[in-house]
C-alpha cells in the first residue's frame, strides 16, 4: 500500500475514509496528484474519472442522490474548479450531499501569473455551506511563516522547535476544517467545499503513513417538535374543513405509510401530490395542473384552502404556486428540519421537524374528523379530469403528449425513473404514474446543464434499471455526460426530439418568426445517433406511434450495451395539442 | 421597429448600443425575453444564439478577443449564469472585454422557492471587474418600497409623486450602474456583470420607446510614464551588460516596429519571446524551452541577466520561470498599464504604461550601447540548437513532435492561429513558426474548457482563415463548442489525438499502471469522426506521416463545410521522443 507522501493529502484521505466517503470523483490534473494517487491505492474507495469537471460533479450529484451520503468530488487548480459550479448550486437548492475538493497552488504561487492560477477561496460562498480553506504543510524550518510578532530566532533549535510549533497548528487547523467541512454535509446536507494548496513535488509517495488524524463525530440533532407551534396546529387542523397537503420534491419511502393512512381517512384533508414527491395513493391528488388548469373562478373559490400543509423540495407545477398565490391558505405551515420557503407568500409556520416527527406528533392526538365535502368534492373532479384525459389522448395525432403517454407506461415495474429538464418533467406531471417507479429530477435549479450526468450517476449505484426521459435540447447540453466509462448496461436514455426547445412555444413569444425561432426554440436538426455511436450506445429511433410501439417492445430487455431511444415529433403541433388539452379537460 | 416594453431592458440595450457594444452572443431563455426581443429586433446589433452557456461565453471571448471591445453575453436567470464562470475567468486573467447581462428574477421571488432560481448577486465576485446589481422598474404606484422614513401618503396625488419619484431613483441608479460597468469592461479590459430583474409580463412589446438614457463617456487616462521610475531604467538600462527581455501573451502589431528594431541593435539585450507574443525577428529567440533545457548550470549562470524587462500577459515556458525564479535578475520591470504579476519572486518595479509609451521614453535617450558578447553569445547557442532540432527531426518516428513539425509548416501564410491547452501551445513553442501567422491561446487560466469556441468565436469575426490545433481531450471537452451555426467554412480544426492526456506521460508520475492511465492519462479510445458527422464538419484522419502529408495537401483549401483533420499518434512514444528531444539538443 502506497500513501502521498504530503501529510495534507493523508488527512484529508483519512478523514474521508472516517467519515465512510467511499466515493470520488476525480479529474484528471497535476495538483491534486497527491490525493488522486492516495485514493486511487486505497481500496476502501471506489473512484471514478471523468474529464469534464460539470459533468463530473452532476454524476457526483447523482451518486449522492442516491446515497443519501457524501460524495466528493477532486479537481486540479484554475477554471476546473468553476465548471463544478452549476451542480453545486443544484446540490445546494436540493439539498444533497457533495464535499468538493479543490487542489490548490499554496498562497505564494497565487496572483503572480502562473498558470492553471485563480482565485480559488470563496469561490462558491453564494452557494455553500461550507468553504474551508486549508493551510500548506510546512516542508521544513525554512517555511516558517514571518510575521512582525516572531521574535527574530537565536538559533537553529529554536528555529526547529518553532517550526514543529506552526506544523502542529497547521496540521490541528486543517483537520478541525475538514471535519467540519465534512459534518456540515453530512448534517445539514448539502455541498462544502474544501480547498487543499500543495507545493511541489506531487507525485512522491510513502509506505506509511506519516500522520494520524482524528474524526470529530457527526452529532444529529433530534429536537422535538416545538409543543407551542404543535399545539397551535392542533386546534386549527381540528376545526378547519377545507385542508390541503402539497408534497414537492421527497425521496421515495420517505414517510411512513402509517401517516399517510390516517390522513387518507380524513375527509376535509385532499393530498396533491407532484410526480417528484414519490407518493401514491388512489385518495391522492397527482396531476396538479390537470386539476387546477380549467378551473373557474368559483371552482378556484371553493378549492381554497384554510390550512396548507407543505412538505418536500421544490414545486414543479407553475400553476398550483399561481393559484396558491392568489387563493393564499389562512395558514401556511411548511414542515422541514431545514429550510422553509415562502412560496405562496403566505407562511405562517416553518414546524422545524421531519413530516414523520410531525405526523407522529400531530395525528394521534385528533380524535374525531371534521365534517367535509372537501376530499370527496376534489376526488371526482380527478375522475371527471382522467376521463377527459383519456378521451383527449384518443383524438390527437403523435406529439409529445402521446408520446409521453406511451413511454411512461412502457417503464417497467421498480425501476428508477430520472427525469430532464423543464418539458420533459412537466409533461411527466400530467400522467398517472406507476407507483412502483421511483422519480427524480434536478428541481433544485431546475437546469437543463446535467441531468443525464445526474441520471448515469444515479445508475451506477442503484440496484434498479435507471430510465432517463429527456429533452433534445438539455440532451446536447450535456452530452459530455455520456463521455463516462461506468454506464451500465441496463441504462436507458429517451431524448424526445422535438427540434429545440418546445416549451418555449407555449409561452407568450411571437412563436414562428425567424427570430423567435433562433433565439428562443432554438430550432436544429441534430439528433442523438452520432452522439450513440461515439459512446457505444446502442441507437433505437421512432417517428410514429406504431415505431414508437414497436421499439419499446425490447427496448427493456437485457443488453451488452446502453440503449437509447430516440423519438422525433412534430415540433408545429406539439405546444397546439398541449394547450388544447387543458380546454379539453372541461 | 419594436422595443420591450419594460424601460429597463430597453436602458440596458440603449447603453450597449452607445457604447458600440455590437456582437451579442443569447442563451436561450424566458426570464432574459424582454433583451433578447429587444437585441434581435435591432439590426444594429450581430445576435448569435448559443444553448450551452459555457459555450457561449467562450465563444464571445473568442469574438472580444478579435474585436478588442467588449462582447454582451445574454442569458436566463439560475444556473445558466453559473456556466459562464470559466470563460469570466479567462477574461480576467487574459484581459479581455466581457460583459455578462444575467436576467434575473424580481428580488420577492429570490429565495422562496421558486425554479431557476439562485442568488446571482456577486456571484463572480472573485473574478469580475465589477458588479452591477440594476433594480427593478417600477410598474406602477402599488409597488413603491415602504420604508420606516416614508410618511404615509394622505392621497392618490401624493402617491403618484412619489412614485415617479422613486422610479427616476431607480432609473438613475440603472444607468449609473450599466455605465459603469460597461465603461470598466472597456477601460480595464475584462469582464463585467450586470444583473437585471425582470418582473412578468417578459414579451410585451412597445412600438416607441419609452425612455432616453444618457451614456458617459468612456475617459481613457494617458498619463505619462512616472519620470523617476524612467531615470532609474536609464541609469540601470545603460550599464548593464546582460539585458533579458521576454515577452508573453501579446496581441499581433501592438509593438511599434521601429523599437523592436532599435533594441535589436543592441549587444547587450536578448529578447526572448514567446510563441504567444507574435513578436519575429532573426535576432530574438523564439523557442525558448529548447535554448534552456538543456544548459548546465555554468551556461546558466551565464545566462542570468542583471535586468529582466518583461511584458505580454502569462508566460507559457515553464523552464523560463524556473530558470528565472533560480538565477533572479537584480531588476526586474514590467511595463503593463493594469498590472505586474510578480513571476519570478524579484519584482524591482511596475512601469504603469504600455511598452509602446515606455520605449519611446526610454530608448531615444540611450545615446550609446553599452559593450557585451550577451547577444552574439545566446544567438549562437540559438543556432546550434536549432541545427540540433533539425538532426532530432530526421531521426525520429511518427509521434506528437513530427505532427507538430509538419502541421506548424503547412498552415498558409497570413492564417489565424488558435491552440489549445496545454500540450498543443507546449509543443508549438518549440518550432519555429511562420511570421505571418497570429497566434492565440487561452493562457489566463490555461484551461482546456473553452479552446474550440473561443476559436471559433474569433474566427466569425476575422477576415482571416482560423486553424485551430488542439489536444483530443480539450477537444472533447469542449465539444459542445461544435453546436454552432456560426463557423465559417474557412475555419480549420487540428486534433492530435495521442488517445489521452499525454502531457501527464511527461510528469512524474508511475506512469503504464492501471491507476495512472485511468486517472491521470485519463486513456481513451474515442475519435472526432462522429462528432464531425454530427456537426456538418468534412472529417479527415491520419495515422502515419504520408497520410497527414496527403491530407494537409488540400486541407486549407477552399470548402462548403469547415474542415477537421484529426491525426492519431503513439500514446507510448510521444513522451518518450520529447524528452529524449532535450537531451538531443546538446
Amino acid at each position: 500500500m502506497i500513501y502521498p507522501k504530503i501529510p495534507l493529502a493523508q488527512t484529508v484521505i483519512q478523514l474521508c475514509k472516517a467519515k465512510n466517503i467511499k466515493h470520488i470523483v476525480i479529474s484528471p490534473g497535476s495538483r491534486n496528484a497527491p490525493l488522486t494517487i492516495g485514493f486511487t491505492a486505497d481500496k476502501f474507495f471506489k473512484c471514478y474519472s471523468i474529464v469534464d469537471e460539470r459533468s463530473a460533479a452532476f454524476f457526483a450529484l447523482g451518486l449522492a442522490q442516491q446515497l443519501k451520503h457524501p460524495v466528493a468530488v477532486l479537481c486540479t487548480s484554475g477554471s476546473a474548479l468553476l465548471n463544478y459550479y452549476p451542480a453545486i448550486s443544484e446540490a445546494f437548492y436540493s439539498d444533497i450531499p457533495l464535499v468538493v475538493l479543490s487542489a490548490d497552488r499554496p498562497k505564494h504561487l497565487i496572483e503572480i501569473g502562473d498558470g492553471q492560477t485563480i482565485n480559488q477561496k470563496y469561490v462558491f460562498q453564494n452557494h455553500i455551506l461550507y468553504s474551508a480553506n486549508l493551510k500548506l504543510d510546512l516542508k521544513d524550518e525554512k517555511n516558517i511563516p514571518l510575521t512582525e510578532d516572531l521574535p527574530i530566532m537565536k538559533n537553529l533549535e529554536d528555529k526547529l522547535e518553532r517550526f514543529l510549533g506552526f506544523q502542529k497548528d497547521i496540521q490541528t487547523h486543517n483537520e478541525i476544517e475538514i471535519n467540519t467541512s465534512i459534518n456540515t454535509a453530512i448534517i445539514e446536507k448539502g455541498p462544502v467545499h474544501i480547498n487543499i494548496p500543495f507545493d511541489e513535488p506531487l507525485y512522491e509517495t510513502v509506505d506509511k503513513e506519516s500522520i494520524e488524524t482524528k474524526s470529530t463525530d457527526v452529532v444529529l440533532k433530534e429536537k422535538p417538535v416545538d409543543s407551542y407551534a404543535l399545539q397551535e396546529c392542533y386546534e386549527y387542523w381540528n376545526s378547519a374543513t377545507k385542508k390541503m397537503i402539497l408534497v414537492g420534491v421527497n425521496q421515495p419511502n420517505q414517510i411512513e405509510q402509517k401517516w399517510l393512512d390516517d390522513i387518507a381517512k380524513d375527509d376535509s384533508v385532499i393530498i396533491f401530490t407532484e410526480t417528484t414527491s414519490n407518493l401514491h395513493d388512489d385518495s391522492f391528488l397527482p396531476s396538479i395542473d390537470q386539476i387546477i388548469a380549467p378551473l373557474t373562478e368559483k371552482e378556484q373559490i371553493d378549492l381554497q384552502p384554510e390550512i396548507l400543509l407543505t412538505f418536500g423540495g421544490m414545486i414543479v407545477s407553475k400553476k398550483i404556486k399561481s393559484f396558491l398565490r392568489k387563493y393564499q391558505p389562512k395558514h401556511h405551515w411548511h414542515i422541514d428540519k431545514k429550510k422553509a420557503y415562502d412560496t405562496f407568500f403566505c407562511l405562517s409556520m416553518h414546524v422545524e421537524a421531519s413530516p414523520n416527527q410531525f405526523f407522529e406528533s400531530l395525528l394521534p392526538k385528533i380524535t374525531h374528523y371534521v365534517k367535509s365535502d372537501y376530499k370527496e368534492t376534489w376526488l371526482a373532479v380527478k375522475d371527471r379530469r382522467l376521463e377527459r384525459h383519456n378521451l383527449y389522448l384518443k383524438k390527437i395525432p403523435f406529439c409529445d403528449f402521446i408520446v409521453f403517454d406511451l413511454i411512461l407506461k412502457s417503464i417497467p415495474n421498480h425501476s428508477i425513473l430520472q427525469v430532464g429538464n423543464s418539458s420533459a418533467i412537466r409533461y411527466t406531471q400530467l400522467f398517472n404514474l406507476n407507483k412502483t417507479l421511483e422519480v427524480y429530477c434536478n428541481r433544485g435549479t431546475s437546469g437543463i446543464d446535467g441531468s443525464t450526468s445526474t441520471a448515469i450517476g444515479f445508475s451506477v449505484v442503484s440496484k434498479k434499471r435507471t430510465v432517463f426521459i429527456t429533452g433534445d435540447l438539455s440532451f446536447l447540453y450535456d452530452s459530455n455526460g455520456l463521455w463516462n466509462n461506468y454506464i451500465p448496461n441496463n441504462f436507458r436514455i429517451i431524448v424526445i426530439n422535438n427540434q429545440g426547445g418546445g416549451i418555449f412555444r407555449i409561452l407568450p413569444g411571437q412563436k414562428n418568426t425567424k427570430n423567435f425561432d433562433t433565439f428562443f426554440e432554438t430550432k436544429h436538426d441534430l439528433n442523438a445517433k452520432y452522439m450513440s455511436k461515439m459512446y457505444s450506445f446502442e441507437y433505437l429511433s421512432a417517428k410514429t406511434g406504431q415505431q414508437l410501439k414497436n421499439r419499446l417492445e425490447n427496448f427493456y430487455s437485457e443488453s451488452y450495451r446502453p440503449k437509447l431511444l430516440e423519438i422525433f415529433t412534430p415540433r408545429i403541433i406539439n405546444d397546439e395539442v398541449l394547450l388544447k388539452y387543458f380546454d379539453a379537460l372541461v
